[in-house]
């Protein structure tokens, strides 16, 4: 493994070192998760959230789900939206659910496994504004997410495209999902997920999703797209989203069933009581799946943290998000379901220390929970307002060190180099050794983006700081983008219908 | 546990919330350690190490340590001053170091349980110059000695006092030590490891401490001060770090027995390698502190890293740094030994991004691996020649958030708020309840130092980044500063002696 490592990243780094990272196929957490609640506290936490289930009751505010649950025994109060659901019915379904899938790609290579002990990342989405060094922050446009996704593209630590990634203020409400699918299917050969607002949208998402991988689906290869299904907490899923998610599972696609609890203002402000609180919602959604179509990949989802005492609002990248994020892995291994956790939440405005530390906070108990699939793992800033292009780089640079440091050390014969250290002997120093020599230039995570020239050396160069040297990568990036391969005509014709399709939707509303 | 947390953190909160979180006497790591290595793997480096020691051997470059290993029957070159130890002899001396100790503090709830999962934060050591936002980088002097002290002493997440934390270039040699001594000895009650530069530098520590702790230092109650002893890799012990070890090990005072390599300079390229040369040296340096006192206290320490390819640099934060932290945690637990990591390593010239992704590279491993020493875990910047005002505050942040997440979240009843959740119901919100009402001031960790701010109010106040900030909260925290009770008259005795010592060493080479 050590020798296959060496080589290929010698061939990548041909290139430029930092955006040809190898790319592994397959990323897997190599020592046991960090658990930090007991066999009997995941028991308490499992049989808080039946009581809820069973005397709160969450709502389904989408007739069709309220006619399956009904279907399927649960009390259903049809006028309240509201369902009761068993323990023992709830279970049933959670089993039905796959405890692992593969995530297909249009290129085969770029396909991921979902689930175990896999860790995939996928790039911050939902955002508003962008920012970088020169322009600072400003409304997103299309022209940003056309660049997020050379980025994504090109980054290959990096493991998902972006679908939704920034909200693109230029482009009119019609034609922003097609603009959205198009630029992910034609600009990345990586796997995407979709967006779940509504069966309107989600339909056209499988449309050009079949244009790409042929008319069937074929769900049992593994799905193609799917969306996260937030719940609206406490204790709700609304229209929209069961609309999407309900389309989503018919066809065998993914949902990423994803509570977002604020502790203390979607949920008591105790952990214990804002993660039990997750895992009825989340489990309830999930079931809800298995109910449209037994099997589909259904991931757990957590987004659970507190609020900010001082100013009220959402506080990211804290010890209370951490413990919520082991808690949630922990709980989505008890029911055998993969997981789905964030990677660089963050509440700084800036691309700063804060901005790092809090995402440090954030990916390292990801990456030691096992989180199998890691949203908004770059990019994101200002609790998720802001795309910033610099921390997109600098956060990738941290994915590319996760992504070298789950490889681990090796510990072959030749790995101890006895006989090396036996030549060079006390004082001695190892630059000229042949073992030395064999493996020098490519022994080490090769960084781009972490300077270590001396003060004097940096000053002389111009004393740039780390936004700085994320700005010059992000833009060098971007000039060398390539697209990957696709067909002329399916990209005409996704190209065609996409704009057919947003002049058909011009006075339709998407969320009915 | 919950409930004695809220009372203490809203006692404390009353004061600032940033240097007065709740000071723990002892913070114990309350979930399994990370363990990358399986025990097979560990068995190889200790053969590894042992096939070192016993065939290529290790410089003791001091008489009375060949003495020591000759009277003990290693094999030993004196002219080549050169030790060869074979296994049976050194495991038998590893086995006679205490598994864990208290180190004892002038405040006895100050003092330290060093061992075990027990997690103990030191601050910056060793570093030339300082950095403040206004004043940039210059030399260390003794006012920011003073100032460190200060911080240090009110920042209850640190838990030792600084010694020989900064070199102060306006103190002339002979009071150096001294000068070092005494404030820390008077500005903090935190306890207080010294430096381990030859037996004269060491015997006046002890006197001071003895002025201080009584005539004897009495040993079975556990030390009061030693050093860090680095090995000058590879495999030498030099005569000032000896001659410091073996004095402090007489009284049986701490040895933190540390080599520092740097894969591919100091050691072989590979990982393996170098930690297999870090045991071997480690493991020698303590054997010989058990020959000078049996049961004298020592810690394995581990600073082991990789170059920086590109510049030839030291890199720190890396995932080889983190490989080698766990493994040299996974290490010291085989032997039952205290293990020493780092706490904020890092390469970066100024407090931003790249300064603290590379420090959580180093705390998050330190952490996750049990490390009960964490040396050099506020304030290093630039490869550790500087200490940075801004960033012992950005790091003292970090180390606050570790010391509360490491409480865990409780499961009792009365956390899980069932009836809470069943009152709110689905689609209502919980500011309200009384569940909420009776938590909510104290629920969460409170940060003083990350702005949760939206960006209008953020840049209507003057749009402060985290160094600004810092900047402020270091100010705020010196003008507040409170000395700790001393007796005046063992006050002016420690001072006296510190000028009459100076006076006595104006001639000596300190470290003959």
């Amino acid at each position: 493994m050590s020798k296959r490592r060496r080589t290929t990243q010698k061939a990548s780094r041909a290139k430029s070192p930092f955006y040809s990272v190898p790319y592994h196929k397959e990323l897997r957490h190599p020592w046991p998760a960090q658990e930090i609640a007991s066999p009997a506290q995941v028991e308490r936490i499992h049989n808080a959230s039946m009581h809820i289930l069973e005397n709160t009751g969450i709502q389904f505010q989408y007739p069709e789900a309220l006619a399956l649950w009904e279907k399927a025994g649960a009390k259903v109060d049809r006028k309240r939206q509201h369902v009761w659901i068993d323990r023992g019915l709830l279970m049933e379904l959670i089993d039905k659910a796959p405890a692992s899938f593969m995530w297909r790609s249009r290129n085969p290579d770029r396909s991921r496994f979902i689930g175990e002990n896999s860790i995939n990342f996928f790039p911050g989405a939902g955002m508003v504004f962008v920012r970088d060094l020169e322009n600072g922050r400003r409304p997103g446009k299309r022209e940003d997410l056309v660049n997020i996704q050379k980025l994504v593209q090109m980054t290959n630590a990096m493991h998902f495209g972006s679908l939704m990634g920034i909200v693109m203020h230029d482009v009119p409400v019609p034609a922003k999902h097609l603009t959205n699918i198009l630029l992910g299917l034609t600009m990345t050969d990586k796997p995407l997920p979709g967006t779940s607002h509504g069966p309107i949208i989600v339909g056209d998402i499988l449309k050009m999703m079949r244009m790409v991988f042929g008319a069937d689906l074929q769900p049992e290869l593994g799905p193609v797209t799917g969306g996260v299904i937030n719940a609206n907490s406490p204790l709700v899923y609304d229209d929209r989203m069961l609309g999407g998610m309900i389309a989503f599972a018919k066809e065998g696609q993914v949902n990423v069933v994803t509570p977002f609890i604020l502790a203390g203002a979607m949920s008591p402000v105790t952990v214990a009581a804002a993660v039990a609180q997750q895992n009825a919602e989340a489990l309830a959604g999930i079931a809800m799946t298995q109910l449209v179509r037994p099997g589909a990949p259904a991931v757990y989802g957590g987004f659970t943290t507190n609020v900010d005492m001082k100013s009220g609002a959402p506080a990211f990248g804290t010890p209370e998000g951490a413990w919520a994020m082991y808690l949630g892995a922990q709980l989505a291994r008890h029911y055998k379901l993969p997981y789905r956790g964030s990677g660089t939440l963050n509440t700084s405005n800036v691309p700063d220390g804060q901005a790092m530390s809090e995402s440090m906070w954030t990916l390292w108990p990801a990456i030691m929970a096992h989180t199998n699939f890691v949203v908004h793992s770059a990019g994101w800033l200002e609790s998720g307002l802001t795309m910033s292009y610099e921390k997109y780089i600098m956060d990738v640079e941290n994915l590319a060190m996760m992504q070298y440091m789950l490889q681990g050390p090796t510990f072959e014969d030749d790995d101890f180099a006895l006989d090396a250290i036996h030549e060079v002997g006390p004082a001695g120093h190892n630059f000229g050794t042949q073992h030395t020599q064999d493996r020098y230039a490519t022994a080490f995570y090769p960084s781009a983006l972490h300077d270590r020239r001396n003060l004097g050396t940096w000053e002389d160069a111009g004393a740039p700081d780390t936004v700085t040297r994320a700005n010059k990568l992000y833009k060098d990036i971007l000039k060398n983008y390539e697209a990957p391969a696709m067909d002329s005509n399916l990209k005409q014709a996704l190209e065609e219908f996409a704009v057919a399709r947003a002049k058909e939707l011009e006075n339709v509303d998407l969320y009915d």
